[in-house]
């Protein structure tokens, strides 16, 4: 192909950025074939350059400790770093100097995702964020593009699959609540601190995200009626269980609003459900949202919400999408 | 809004374009914002201009049954006429005109849909079609676009809501077969002429444009194994039952080859699945498509596969980015 390249930089080396990578090179045809231009990975910046990696068939010398210039020389920038700083700062100068990105950062686009999609709206460039929200399973591309032309009414959602596998241990296997958060820390479904994930902060970040692409309005984490599940004890297990109910960790935003005029809420909140209903059924680290829209009426969604594969099928996904419409453009220009 | 708006041509006026035409109107503020120019329907081309219509909010004089103007002159043509002809000839005018096609058009899609593509990438034009499988359920942007970093695996579908209607009342209600399929009549869930539905047809088209969108390769409706339901007997599902199972008519694509030569399979069979099974538990005209890719897992999407407005909801879903998209364009021209 003698189209030139689309130049990408790699912004972290952890579990999914290691993925991206990785499937950077093991798809190379596929994806440029996709994209109509090679992809070139053209640096991976990481903090600690002395740290032993496993990144097959990326050259060593592509390997940074200094970010600013890659993004810099960069068409589409990939962030999977993480944290609030230098992620924002890094995502601010990419779209500044006319690059698209791609993250995967809930926690920075639930605090500051208005100001940096409006700065994309301003340098007219794309700002794609699939991985942040239940990794693979497509819903932003529902909410945002799919349901464009249509009004939705509520969105539900199953968001984070640590809380979902302990809260299925207890209901399936009858084992005890305390025990199931210690099972699932040993087997590593939970953070160190396992605050994110429960408390419902991952969940919150989530929902916001969604809300925002749903209605257009302006929702913060600070909006979010927040429980996690770190308070529930045995009884409330078997309370639900006596009634035929399960309880999950439900992420919740609904417009009670008109389209013209939307008030939205937000909600995550350990809540009894059939268990037959579909959120009920759905087993261990699966995720679901449930989205009820006017006219297409009940859309389902489920997969795995987490996991470095998964997380880089969306980060990939983004990734060509942005890079198709870079090519296009090239060639109309 | 002090931007020229996108000038939108309705092609057929049935159950799908009353829908359409009418959100165009309720929601020309809503769709306005979201696009950023006004989304004008200049005029819905009918085959007969004498017969009643249901089409409130649009103006008489915008009827019309001289379609070759219309779609002369539009930004956007939406084609929801259905059959082959005069539809191919209205589509290939447009996007040789320069307009952005949205179509609902299975069969024509299945039938010319390899060369309504390679003509709308020679213009460079948009050729959207999420309305013709499943509704409202995002299957095509799921596989065009949210997996276009990823390597599909199969597609797995209960993609037709009157047959499976008929095999959820033979199964959960033990309604004799020939019994329930009279009803499924009645109700109005078949076609006049039910082969399009009982033999397979309409499957058989969803599961070509889902193969040729997720591998590239020419797949066309001479390659599916295909085998209605029309031939069941009461016993067939007795022995089901007995196991444990019940039948669902499934729609499946799945590569055997590799992602440079991928060889792919496509088939539409009757199919005993544990009642268990999402698939097994998948109600009354409800459709589910089950995608496994190499990195994203396993993805499930559900909701209701047919209906005008579902229908609707998914054209105009193609049509807002589509719209969008030439309003980024004109921006940067």
């Amino acid at each position: 192909m003698d189209t030139p390249p689309v130049r990408v930089a790699l912004l972290g080396a952890g579990t999914v950025g290691a993925a991206v990578a990785r499937r950077l090179g093991d798809r190379a045809d596929l994806l440029a074939r996709r994209v109509g231009a090679p992809l070139e990975l053209v640096g991976v910046a990481v903090r600690d350059l002395t740290r032993p990696r496993d990144l097959p068939g990326v050259a060593a010398d592509l390997l940074t400790d200094d970010p600013d210039p890659l993004v810099a020389g960069a068409d589409i920038v990939v962030e999977v770093m993480g944290g609030i700083q230098p992620a924002r700062g890094l995502i601010e100068r990419a779209l500044a100097a006319g690059a698209d990105v791609v993250t995967a950062n809930k926690q920075l686009l639930a605090q500051h995702g208005t100001e940096l999609e409006a700065l994309a709206d301003r340098e007219g460039r794309g700002l794609a964020y699939e991985a942040a929200v239940v990794a693979a399973v497509p819903v932003m591309r529902t909410v945002r593009e799919a349901l464009a032309g249509d009004e939705i009414r509520s969105i539900h959602g199953i968001v984070n699959g640590s809380t979902n596998y302990i809260l299925d241990m207890v209901a399936r296997l009858g084992v005890p609540f305390q025990e199931a958060v210690r099972q699932a820390g040993d087997l590593g479904y939970l953070e160190a601190d396992p605050t994110e994930d429960l408390e419902g902060l991952d969940a919150a970040a989530k929902i916001v995200l969604l809300a925002r692409a749903a209605w257009g309005v302006e929702v913060g984490l600070a909006d979010v009626q927040r429980q996690g599940i770190s308070g529930l004890r045995d009884t409330d297990f078997e309370d639900a269980r006596g009634t035929g109910q399960v309880i999950r960790l439900i992420a919740s935003a609904w417009c009670s609003g008109s389209a013209s005029e939307p008030r939205v809420e937000v909600a995550v909140r350990p809540t009894p459900v059939a268990a037959d209903h579909p959120f009920g059924m759905t087993r261990e680290g699966t995720n679901m949202v449930i989205i009820e829209a006017e006219s297409a009426g009940t859309l389902r969604l489920t997969g795995a919400g987490a996991g470095g594969d998964e997380t880089a099928s969306a980060v990939l996904g983004d990734l060509v999408n942005l890079a198709r419409a870079r090519v296009v453009a090239r060639r109309r220009a």
